[in-house]
């Protein structure tokens, strides 16, 4: 029953290219995924679509408050569309630069490029710095920088990131200048069927899709969590992509499906409401602690013996 | 579906004597209990005692609304004190009688003698027929039949059962005199450690000690079984003998500790509360059928083939 | 903070007679009570009855786990019956004596006379003490007391209150002889419909009568409590009296209906369920301080002011 | 205390521009709004801030699910920039087309240009039917047909709406090209500190600022609203742009903050949680009737009454 020990089982990852964009910056920080082949693709969809079948072992795409593309594309691909299971979660800072030519000042410039995420990232600057300049939109970070290459011209930057910077030979003339410089943005690994193994320090990540739209319906999704002292790090009520008014609900929860809490939670949500889509448990990026975890997991194996006694002793 | 053939599992019976009290009655009610051999003890704590020492095989005691001794005997008795499982509710309703010698009257009638309980009963009855008679407080509704008998005194009565007036030869003077007619009171059998076997239509006792007399900690008990939408039937807070401040919590729930949702509902408060002792799972009286729990058992085996499915697919 | 003066209110209080029980004993310790006109009455049902109309300023009778008299009486009869208000609470511990005429030994006691629950709290002792004598039940302890010294034989002792013994002129044969020494009482002072002013250490008591016994009705009880912090102390479904399969709730919380967070917790419930009926606001027995009310009567107040200030901007 | 009466109180109302969006389309189904001034301007936080430092009367902006620009500027601005209260929302289904010089055909375009949410949104079409074209992003939809015109290369298309093809002299060349047919888009007008009138139909955005990330906490904000029966229609929890970890709720609710209902919830969130932000009480979009409310209200006004009856008898 238990899938053979894989050494390398993500061989060739794809993720949302083109190369210098912050998704790319995000997967050089994981040495084993880095070594593997790279191949970067034009969308979210065309991620998620060519791991589903098989042309890449494994998917890599931003799923929170990113810069590039829209990540309604990975949560709605994964909420609705493919079967895929999220194997890893990276989170990075968003830092952002203004690039140039060599030689090219801040004050020289009069057009910025960038996606328009991005460009509204950096609001503030180009308010303070480049009032006047006008802002070009591009498909990604990184492909205002090679347009900017391309362009040669000295009064067009790009905002993108370092890595870009360093592929396309231009200048940093101004860096992290984006206007909230705690910001973060988080990608997934996503492969297809298996589930990453328990570290203790992991995450879980559902759809919950409601019986009816009624008061005290996401009440109760809560309590089965709450009741086991599961706790919740993301919730997201969301239309269902039949119009405004359907809804469900995106839920992260701390804890692995081979934690008795969470798999007894996610069983009773199961069978209570219309459906549950499992995204995937997997170790959570950051360094708290298992130590709670532990506590309640002795308490429970302890009422799992007590109930296994008492229904030993019914009757036939 | 229908219980097993048993070779008479309770062969000597013990039950809160004397003869002739509502406990017997209701012991008479039930065919297979009363061809055992049946023996009337003094007290509560004395036949929980015999049934927890194997002086008797079970004991059958009144556990709530009784008129004979005081409940809070049997409660705490179970609660706090023995290790005794409850194997079957009896409920009859209270029917109390006036009774005294042939041909006594009840005009004639200037002393009532019963349990002080039974007198309070039909206080409405002596205000309005026998205003000016002294009460008598005796310890059984029985031994009240068995004292008029003794005295042979025309212008004294007894308030108790009908089965009292065959058993001492007196004449009932009034019939259902409690002021109360739609009364009722519950009796359990209790015998040592074996729980009865599911019938589709059980109730589960427990007594639940919360963890810490906080704000919130009845309501995630609740949420416990509200979320597998396991229905309670009756709750009660009750000191647990160390003083007033010190709760614990009695409840009774519809359903088997061999129904899923009851058994995980259970782990998980043991798991999260001080402690909780199981008073037994046993056929419930009266005729309510088991229909939704099907469908929410159904529910229950989807989800938990769909988890056990998700846990075959974790990675080593 | 101290309550204001109040010209006697209760000129006249009758409690559960006779002289000599506990709740006499209670009663005394109430230095403004026990200046009062004292009305020793037969049943709690007639000293409810008799301060609901009038012949009595205030009704004194015990209410939770109490020696004499069944509490029932006082709880369904608040419940159910008599609209009266409770104004005070006091609770004492039990402390219960072997009582015999001078010159008694109890190694002389052949039979023990009492209240059936004072007997059966003291089991522990006959049974080791006078595992031989004959239990006698009386309609009170103080009843017991009187026969002692009525019957005048050696022989034959009592169970009852050090004032009993007094009163009676016994002695004490042997002390604080119950099972449990931390047992207490509790007792309330009833008048009808005003409500006690606030302390800063209240107690409210209120029965709720539920909307249909469905899954969660009590949970949805509860939630308008806990949502506001208010502690409940205690908490029982109780049958209705039509029989037992119709609950109400029996709820003790702290504070009192002029804190905000009680008032809105109990017009929710009285708006959401079937019924609520208040039975009084009073200081509660103990020492527990008022500290954390403040903090939350603080932020009551500014999310008040902040409330009022939106309401305040809704155009015409 | 009532701000006086305001024949028309939006004479200049900003909105996200260009001309041709999708948001002066939804402006323009409003007809006392589109017979205000209005004027165009670039970006979400420019109409927010003109519409708090009163340069316009009112702002029209996308909230949910847009096409132009990222409504996290909207969501985000309201949540944690300006003080401005929702005084309407309007939605309207998400039309998108494919806009060429007249005489252009589908099959002859080997570049569309758009807003990266729009190109998205069509992905399904463009991979069906234009395969081969390179995509790329624009500022706006209206801003791709505006250049589809200038350019005047009839190798070149837009996706926009079909307001931006009558602006721009260009030709409908695909209708309804949107992979989601059933795709809408909400708009708010929002404006300083007044509040929209209640027109029993209404709804309340408000954001709420957990007081810590514990299990429990939204539960404790969710059962506010459902033990006053509020139901909620969008939850989201939410980074407060201070790191990826530090969380609140975004949430829309049922109702007007001159319910009682409303009221109180809010009340006790603002008092139990660390902070609650007014966004608006603003007539519902669709349909919907107002009946059941109705009903609690009379309920609610039976329990006020109750309540004030017995705070009445509270003695001095």
């Amino acid at each position: 029953m238990a899938p053979p020990p894989d050494p390398n089982p993500h061989r060739r990852i794809g993720y949302l290219g083109p190369a210098g964009t912050f998704t790319e910056q995000a997967l050089f920080t994981q040495a084993d995924l880095a070594s593997a082949e790279l191949v970067a693709l034009d969308s979210i969809p065309e991620v998620l679509a060519a791991t589903a079948d098989g042309r890449i072992d494994a998917g890599f795409v931003p799923i929170e408050n990113a810069i590039e593309g829209t990540v309604t594309d990975t949560q709605d691909g994964l909420a609705f569309g493919v079967e895929l299971i999220i194997q890893r979660e990276v989170v990075i800072p968003v830092q952002l630069h203004l690039l140039g030519l060599p030689g090219t000042t801040v004050a020289g410039v009069t057009q910025v490029m960038s996606h328009p995420h991005a460009l509204g990232q950096c609001r503030g600057f180009l308010e303070r710095n480049l009032p006047d300049a006008t802002l070009e939109a591009t498909n990604s970070t990184a492909d205002a920088a090679r347009l900017v290459a391309d362009v040669a011209d000295p009064t067009t930057a790009a905002i993108a990131t370092g890595r870009a910077a360093e592929l396309y030979g231009l200048d940093l003339l101004a860096t992290d200048i984006e206007d909230h410089p705690d910001n973060a943005t988080r990608f997934v690994l996503v492969a297809p069927r298996l589930v990453a193994p328990p570290t203790g320090h992991d995450k879980t990540s559902v759809v919950i899709y409601q019986r009816a739209d009624t008061p005290g319906s996401l009440l109760g999704i809560l309590q089965e969590f709450a009741v086991r002292a599961v706790n919740l790090t993301r919730l997201e009520s969301r239309p269902t992509r039949r119009g405004l008014g359907d809804y469900c609900f995106l839920v992260d929860l701390e804890g692995h499906i081979s934690d008795d809490v969470v798999a007894d939670a996610l069983r009773s949500v199961k069978a209570n409401q219309q459906d549950v889509k499992f995204l995937g448990s997997y170790p959570a990026a950051g360094e708290t602690g298992p130590t709670r975890r532990a506590e309640v997991d002795a308490a429970r194996q302890d009422a799992n013996a007590w109930m296994d006694d008492l229904l030993g002793r019914v009757r036939d």
